[in-house]
Parts: structure tokens; sequence; C-alpha cells
């Protein structure tokens, strides 16, 4: 490697990006998740308040048009614009694409003000409570999540192989994840919500401090649940739903879910259980995302995982250090 | 009164009504509440999911617009849209003031399907459980919360002289309320929400059936939470909120709130007690639609009621069984 270079990962790769950059912090990439922005606000307003750290950092509303309107998103998801290939077509105009153009040209890893991790604050309806969403298997983005599961336990979900959920933001940069809180209505600011994100970030934060300053501590196993299928409701021949959340079921992210348990409620009142898919035997599932608002537009009512205990690869803390050693500190 | 006719009640006063009328289930007054929709769905698909009543029903989506776009209205709030002097004026052209007058034009006491009593499905992401909400003292009103107290014992939410608040779907029917239900995220479907939802209307349409065939039973006293007045978040001098909800407010609604306890968390992490307003010494006072997401472009943080116990006048029943003896039976 070219000495003050460092490779970038997954998705970028072959491109040479800056020797140093920032930390981005993004909330707001959709608009009507407001816990983000509002703590951005008060840090904005008052800089004491600010999660205390060495690191240079950059805060940007991911969806400044989407917020002000109020809802999700405009013209399509933000969190699935990111695609290089869409992002390549100009004739692909819009809104979100441009938007997540102007984030790449002002603080991609090869930006005008470059940043090589990226954190994404997003809430959802779900009862995800604080967790950490990852994509894909980059050895620098399992290390961070593992190293946050060592301090904080957060369950981890490992959003991977699913070709109808993809151009997710975080992606773009050489490291990053999504910090995913729950559950919170959309639109609405929550102080036990509030108090969550902070946590998970400030513990981000440390975390690339320590990868930074090194030797980062990294435990011994990685638990994780990683992506297996996402199921819909069960509908009716024209399309209609004709079932709901099982209310055993609802509210129950992160815990097991077998052959036979119930699953739906059909408007007529009976109990659809689980069956299933192919190949998955009577092994218990993991369900996450039971509910979220946002993915019923996407024909998701919950996306079943299978929970992982991974050994920790050295390779991995590696490559966060790698990342983590260009970073820029703080004026 | 002349023979044939009922006087209607608060709001069409001296306008006469036809002699018989049905009694009109309102879901989807605003689009994002998919709760009682999703029933409605239900029982047009199979009739034999209704519930069982002997009384004639219609069913109506209050803003089959906003419904399809997945927000809670279009142009304006479809549920503070009914002023009489606001739909009498032609010059206004908001998509719901058009909705109102088509409503009370197919289904109002004097239009060609004429219904005499409106029932009004809305659910909340406030805890608000399983509630009432009945607007001024209108006697028949009374008289059917009562009585659903009496069968539930639901909490009701009396909404009067709120000059800021004004132009409700139920005030322009003879008799009606609504039933509020949460907490639930906008844009969600929950199993309980549809079941809390399903047992106060199915109370509701026992009630109006006993007070037609008479006579209605009614408890002694009505507890009720008399609106005093709403409350915005403390703001920065540019307006921007400097405070959320308090983490131990938040999620109690209708439990009591004394001079100091902690009611908001200000972005500096300082608690803010609660003051008493003008005239209302140290007694408690009842909060409700804590941190209801749709009331934040309001100005409300969460409305505070004194609660009321009161005992049950034997005209609220008169007027509730001359409404309901002018009630259709089902076909």
């Amino acid at each position: 490697m070219v000495a003050g270079e460092v490779r970038a990962g997954d998705g970028l790769a072959g491109r040479s990006t800056p020797a140093t950059g920032k930390v981005l912090l993004v909330a707001g990439t959709h608009g009507n998740e407001l816990n983000g922005p509002w703590l951005f606000d008060a840090w904005q307003r008052d800089p004491c308040l600010r999660p205390d750290t060495e690191l240079a950092l950059v805060l940007a509303i991911g969806n400044p048009a989407a917020r002000a309107a109020g809802r999700r998103y405009l013209d399509r998801d933000l969190n699935r614009s990111f695609d290089p290939d869409r992002l390549a077509d100009a004739g692909a105009q819009a809104l979100e694409l441009g938007r997540a153009r102007q984030l790449l040209a002002a603080h991609g890893s090869a930006g005008t003000d470059p940043c090589l991790v990226a954190i994404d604050l997003h809430s959802t309806t779900a009862s995800m409570g604080n967790s950490l969403v990852v994509y894909g298997q980059r050895p620098a983005d399992l290390a961070l999540a593992a190293a946050l599961q060592r301090r904080l336990g957060l369950p981890i979900y490992l959003h991977e192989a699913d070709a109808a959920q993809t151009g997710y933001l975080v992606e773009r940069w050489p490291c990053g994840l999504v910090i995913e809180v729950g559950p919170v209505p959309q639109g609405v600011v929550h102080p036990t919500i509030l108090r969550q994100t902070r946590l998970a970030l400030e513990a981000t934060l440390e975390v690339l401090a320590e990868a930074r300053s090194g030797p980062l501590r990294l435990p011994r196993e990685l638990v994780l649940h990683q992506h297996l299928y996402s199921l819909d409701l069960p509908r009716h021949g024209d399309g209609a739903p004709r079932a709901v959340i099982h209310p055993l079921r609802q509210g129950r992210d992160w815990q097991p879910l077998r052959p036979g348990d119930p699953l739906f409620l059909s408007d007529a009142g009976e109990t659809l259980p689980y069956e299933p898919g192919a190949g998955l035997g009577s092994d218990p599932v993991w369900p996450v995302f039971i509910n979220e608002a946002a993915y019923s537009e996407k024909g998701i009512a919950l996306s079943l995982t299978r929970r992982q205990c991974w050994p920790v690869q050295a390779s991995w803390g590696a490559a966060l250090a790698q990342v983590a050693a260009t970073l820029i500190a703080a004026p």
C-alpha cells in the first residue's frame, strides 16, 4: 500500500482515500426519526453538551428536506439510496439520490471534508432496545461492534445477503454502523430514546479513540444475529393483509421463535404459527424489526435472523486500528 | 316539538332532523391511524366479523386521501375542520373541509343517509390506554360515556373551553364521542390496539341498543377528566424546544401531577418541575395526551385536566334515550 494512504473498505475497494479524516455522525437520515437530530440541535446550540471525545467529528442531518416535512423521505428512502451504480446514473434524479451524492462529495472518504467512519443514528417503532446494525462482514465494522458489545452488551443485527434491501449509507464509508433504538413512534422525541442513543454514541466514540491510540480491547466472542430472510404479513388474494403480528410476538424482538409458536393473528381471530422456511429445520430463529411502521410499504412485517457466536478475529481489530489510526484529533 | 322530529343536539340547535337515523362509525379520520380502518376492512370483507348489534350502522373512512398518503391529513386536520362557520365559508377549499361537508351531506343528521350518533375511532402515541373523549357537556354524550365507564371502567377526557382546538367531527352529530386508544405509533397496526378498539366499540353499540330498548342502566357517578389547559415544551428564545417530557412523566397519562413533580428534562439535563397555572393552587392535575406525536405541531406537549366526580343526572339518560329511540334497526 502506498504510504499516506489507507485502503478503503468494501465498496470503495481500489480507490485511494486521504491520509486522514474525521468521524461522520449522521442523524435524521429518515426525516421522521427525531431523537438523533434533537441531540445534534442541542449540541449545536451548546457545544459543552457534546460527547467528550478527542476525535474530530462532523455532524450532519441526513435528510433535512424530509425532516422539515416530518416524513421518512420525500422521493425515496435515503438509506436505500447509496448503491454506487444508482448514484453513478446521472439520469437518476430523486431528491434523496442528490442528497446522497452531496453527502459523499462533502464527507465521503474522498470528499472535501473527508470522513473515514460513519455512525448513523436511527430509531424504530419496533422493540429493538439499544442495538446495532452492521452491513456485511467488513472486519473493521465487526471489530467496532464487538468492542461496543463488550462495553454495553448491545445486540447486533448483521444485515447481509438481502437483494431487496441495499444501498445503506454507512456502507459507503470505510467503516461504519447504525445505532438503532426503539421502540419509539415516528415523530416523537422520547427521553429514554435520547439517553440510549447518546449512550451508544458515546461508547462508539470511546471505542474509536481507544482503537486510535491502541491497543483496542476486544471480547473473545461476538454474538450477532445474522439476517436470514424477511416475512410479510399473510395476505388475501387481492393483496390486503389478512393478519397482524400476534399479541404474543408483538414487542418480542431478539427473542427466539420456534416452529409452531404463534406469529400472526388473522382478521378472523385465528392464530397462525411460525413455519420455518426451507432448510431451517426446527432450529429457533430470532426476529428483529417486528412491526416497524416504515417497513410496511416494503412488505416486511419482521425479519428473521440466526443467532451466531463467532470468535473475534485478530484481523478485525487490525482493520479497525488501521482506519482509526487515520482519524484526526479534535482541534 | 313537532311530531316526527327530534331536536338535534348542540351545534345543530334549531335545525330539524329526520325521524330516524343510523349509527355512524368513523375510522381513519387521521390517515396515519391504521387500527380502526383495519377493523373496517376486515368487516367489509367478511360481515360475519362485524360487531353483533341490532342497530343499523354506517361505516366510513374519515379521510381516505390522507390514509392513502399515510399521513394524518393533507391540507388541514380533518378533526379540527367541523366548525360550522368554516364549513359555511364557500371560499374555504382545503381538501379536509370538502371531506367534512361530504360526510355531513351524506351522513349528517339531515343528510341523505342520516345518522344520529357518531363514534369516531382514534389512536394515539400517548399512553392513554382504552379511553373516551367527549366534547362539551352534551347530556346524551355524558350518558353514553357514563354507561361505558360503568361497563368497562374507561377513563374519560372532557374536552371543552379550548379556543385553540375546535371543530371536532362528533360535535356535528346529535350524540357522539371519540374512542381513543394508545400507545401505538402512527402507521402501525397493533394487535392489542385492535382488540381494545373493538372492545370499546362493541360496548358502545350495546349501550346504544340498551338505551334504545330502555331503560338504560347508568352508574350513580361519572368520573371524568375536565380539560384545564395545554402545555407546550419549554423553548429557547428562537422557538426551538429546550426540553423533552421528563422520563418520570413519559407514559404516565391519567396519573396525578403535583406542584414540584418532574415534568420536563432540559437539553442540559436539568429537571423542570410542574408549576401550576394561575388559580390552580397545590391541587394535583391529571395529564393526558403526553407526548402525542401529532400535537407537536400544535404546540401541545401534554394537556392538563382536573379530575371530577359528577353525580349522573336523570336528564342525561333521558337525552340519550331520546336519540337512541330514533335509531334504526339493522335490516
